[in-house]
């Protein structure tokens, strides 16, 4: 447990060594209208995205997804999406579609491309092991999409 | 009014003569489990999706979309989907994402292409001013999809 809720050196360089990561902070630091994150340090933000396989048996997957864990869902695919953007200019849309019992869709696409298309099951246990593999799974879904992009131009443009 | 509740030959003539109207009535039936509508005609089972511009006025927009309008936008564009699939052996995914507001968007895709994109605005209040309109603007949507599928096989084959 004291991995997860460390706040140390380690988490703050996996931060600025991800552009991904930078990508969610920024997204986050966007949304904070009342600048409740102004002070707060980067991993200090992200870590909600850490959540244990412990701390996941014991979140309960009856009723609504939280809105919060929502807006953190959110929030990774926007990053995804900022970062393809970055890449290949392509602006794209961030459609997440849940059920009441957190089963669902993620989709990122511009134009007639999607770039990103995941199914989300137990929506309300949103979380990852550890920050690298935040950034892990994050990257990957970026390439995948640059990838898409790179190959369908025209249809991204559409 | 009397044109928007007649259930007559006119009406009935307009189903059996479009594909997509036959297609919304036969989503309608798969989903209808307690047989609500086994003895009801096609045109019927396809009323609720006229709606007239005074009618509209009266719908309130406050408040979430009611559960049978998210089904009849559902339906609506399940048909679409089917339609498009008949055509081009495609099989894809129907995405309603709907704010509490009725803003939102409506996705059909397969594959990582998007066969249909569209924008919902006020969906408490979808609706068409006759039964010709529902086939006609559903029949453009299943063109369309057609046309891309045909375009883009590749990405709508990944």
């Amino acid at each position: 447990m004291s991995i997860d809720n460390s706040v140390n050196g380690t988490a703050s360089s996996t931060v600025s060594s991800s552009p991904f990561l930078k990508a969610i902070v920024q997204q986050i630091r966007g949304q904070d209208t009342y600048g409740t994150y102004r002070n707060w340090a980067d991993d200090l933000i992200l870590k909600p995205y850490v959540v244990s396989k412990q701390k996941k048996r014991e979140i309960p997957l009856d009723g609504e997804v939280d809105p919060l864990t929502k807006a953190r869902i959110m929030a990774f695919y926007r990053g995804v999406a900022a970062c393809i953007e970055k890449e290949t200019g392509l602006i794209s849309q961030v459609v997440v579609d849940l059920s009441h019992e957190g089963f669902g869709w993620v989709l990122v696409f511009s134009g007639r491309l999607l770039l990103v298309a995941r199914t989300l099951r137990d929506a309300h246990r949103f979380g990852f092991d550890s920050l690298e593999k935040v950034a892990e799974e994050g990257t990957k879904l970026v390439e995948k999409g640059i990838d898409l992009a790179k190959r369908f131009p025209e249809v991204g443009k559409l």
